[in-house]
């Protein structure tokens, strides 16, 4: 019995049994405490560590229950053989990234202004909710729930265009998590993604066993001549509103892109539908999904974090027909990743008509915002001074400072003066030394009214070392 | 003019602009209107479709945006040359799978006792976050919020034995989920998987690249001599409590495990500590992860399904030290895809004391039901006359009736009795000539504590033919 060492144990986070188990299991499992040792009655060990009988036979059960000690009725417990361990050796965990700090005037893309949100009516819905449907504690449909999708599809076929049947839509926990799937169902194809574009669609893609080549884009979208020339099966695109230039594909694009796609069995074209509630001098054009048809080529791709808020996870997919059964057998026996709660929120949000008249609401004042942003760009930079690109739609837009410093010191003394926003040359995939000059993309969402004016002068000191005149 | 066809156009769902819109973008798309073709003025379309001007209006500037038509200043919109689509075929699309029908017993496993959920304390945090948070709305960290992943460092380091630091802790929408991220980054190893056990782990693991093999398990869990045969580099295990045969495994066997994942690099054990929580005879054991520490080979993952409700898409891993730089590579750029809400409800339930509370009183609750259920069997069937498993832990049991007839018979029995229960035998994943005979598993989680004698005799008439004497 004195071949066992016992620390003392301290009073605090970890309760003392546990404290004298992981003691003695550590002991048993180093070896220094022999197989065939009997363990010290409970109430003497008790007595000599101070502690309850009660604890120190949790202990001792929880050891026999692992195999470490043998019960044998009438003699006490006694150690059992097991096997020892390498230490383990220790590592040095990465730093966790520290968050940046908050800017003064953050002009990421990607956030939105969350004054807009419509807290009471979403609060109402969500406690009757809680209070009213306990079912909704249980799994519900994989691809999610039938009225919230029945409202979706009714959403997005009349103010997007879209063609589909109910087994075609798929809700998800975010656009990244669904391209995830569609990666993992068209695994070992090539992927064309534009170029300028959005990165992360190719990294998830690629992460899924689709790899991605970068295919140039030109006033019209991507071009069809380089992705018929990159051999991809598959291309990704924004055409509704590209990020981040902002142009809009024309009916003439789309039409040879759904002819390529068409042109040889298993070609699909990605269509990410991003943000194309916002625009602003017409009414947003129809999908490219809903002119291939329900039996079209296309994947579509949409997201609620833009018109409600990027932290309510809720996005959604249509897949092609020819998807349907595939999709089925690979990913048939997937929970779907949504609460619940938010998506019957959801459902009744859209049903009620809440949906609709938030986005109009949001698209006026975001249009509202965005004509004072420009004017006030003027006033502070002069009539034509800066050249400000797809303004029609969406929440950012290109700022270029025509004969101005690089892009880097534009967005260096953007930074230095509190500003965070991001240089256009970021976003080529390949080839940086085809992007325009000086230009920068500037996102407004999140911008306070008031802010405007400040803003404009701040970059205009920043930019043209001179205080603003207004 | 003549050669453009006007379809009436029908008040309804789809607003008249875009059904004008669909028309003529149809005529041009198919070559019906040709290229050059003047439009008719706004004016006289409208009063010859009985529309507003605006309505045609609206129409023609969607069709000029698109490039379906040119707008030559005081000449009028003109007819654009559009490639022409091939006819996209009708396909038929896979039948919805309809839902089963609500069994008069449910005792399936994976389904909880909703009424145990803590809706007026759940509801209050949710409540008062929704209106006094509005920055919850923004993206959050990528692994999870801080707050809520420190409270699940301190719970599972108190209660499960977890050793890890932060940066190892990642939450996301569902084990099934980080699962999935974990196959892609162990992409191309091979997993060895318990026979009997749970299939979808090896579902998911085998859809994002790992490839996996059914290894045996014996009353200890799965065998070691077998896995290193299989010449597997993972493993993935419910060592806490095995699905669904119930078994713990003892130390002995978890330090061979260990030895064999530490005995090469790039060896892994994947532990699903999905429902450790309840286990009644004893404080429940600690986790493998803990016993191979931050430094170990363990890839630990649980889940809040089973102790607050499987609709709350709210599940975490503890990654290794020596993958948390792979992970955050591969990654790094993926949002988080839980519901901040949800994130910042669950965080301050564990801060508040809450979960805990909460689970102890479902752990007596749950004890007391099973034992419930255990004396009904006994009293419906005669003492002896069944043979129950795995009763010491977890939400099931496994109910054997020894020379009673097949399991395919019992289950099918019991389900014309409107009894949900499954067969032992399809967990088998090879091998199911091994399976012990008449054996099936029963969930009691969602059992009413009045429904507990009714389904004692509905299984006894059920199975034996004759109404129970009670």
């Amino acid at each position: 019995m004195n071949d066992i060492t016992f620390l003392p144990l301290k009073e605090g986070e970890e309760p003392l049994y546990s404290q004298l188990y992981n003691q003695l299991a550590g002991q048993i499992r180093r070896g220094s405490l022999f197989p065939g040792t009997r363990m010290p009655g409970k109430r003497s060990l008790a007595q000599r560590l101070g502690l309850s009988v009660n604890t120190v036979d949790t202990a001792y059960q929880m050891l026999v229950a692992e195999g470490y000690l043998e019960s044998r009725p009438r003699s006490g417990f006694f150690v059992q053989q097991v096997e020892q361990l390498l230490e383990v050796p220790r590592q040095q965990a990465a730093p966790a990234p520290a968050p940046p700090p908050r800017p003064r005037f953050d002009c990421s893309t990607g956030s939105v202004d969350t004054d807009l949100f419509p807290f009471r009516t979403w609060g109402r819905i969500q406690r009757d909710l809680l209070y009213q449907s306990p079912q909704l504690l249980h799994h519900g449909p994989r691809q999610g729930d039938e009225n919230l999708r029945q409202a979706v599809l009714e959403y997005l076929e009349a103010y997007r265009g879209v063609k589909c049947t109910l087994p075609q839509l798929v809700i998800g926990a975010g656009v990244e998590y669904l391209l995830g799937l569609v990666g993992g169902l068209l695994k070992g194809k090539t992927a064309a993604i534009e170029n300028p574009g959005y990165s992360r669609p190719g990294i998830i893609l690629e992460n899924n066993g689709v790899s991605c080549r970068a295919v140039e884009i030109d006033g019209s979208g991507l071009r069809v001549d380089l992705l018929e020339k990159s051999g991809a099966d598959l291309c990704y695109i924004t055409p509704s509103h590209h990020f981040p230039t902002g142009v809009t594909m024309p009916a003439g694009r789309r039409s040879q892109l759904l002819r390529w796609a068409m042109a040889r069995p298993g070609r699909y074209i990605l269509e990410d539908d991003y943000d194309a509630e916002f625009r602003f001098q017409l009414r947003p054009l129809p999908s490219l999904q809903g002119m291939g048809g329900p039996g079209g080529p296309v994947i579509y791709l949409f997201t609620f974090s833009k018109t409600l808020a990027p932290s309510i996870r809720i996005a959604g997919m249509v897949l092609p027909l020819s998807l349907v059964e595939e999709y089925e057998k690979m990913y048939g026996a997937y929970s779907n990743t949504v609460s619940r709660f938010e998506q019957q929120t959801l459902a009744q949000f859209i049903q009620r008509g809440h949906f609709t008249r938030h986005l109009a609401r949001m698209r006026s004042l975001y249009k509202a915002r965005l004509g004072h942003l420009v004017t006030e760009l003027e006033k502070a930079f002069g009539p034509g001074r800066l050249v400000l690109r797809g303004q029609h739609t969406g929440l950012h837009l290109l700022v270029t400072l025509p004969g101005g410093p690089s892009e880097e010191e534009l967005v260096a003394r953007a930074g230095a003066a509190g500003i965070r926003l991001s240089g256009l040359s970021q976003y080529y995939l390949t080839g940086r030394e085809n992007c325009p000059p000086s230009t920068v993309v500037l996102g407004y969402a999140s911008l306070g009214d008031e802010d405007i004016p400040a803003l404009a002068a701040a970059l205009k000191e920043a930019w043209l070392g001179q205080p603003s005149s207004s």
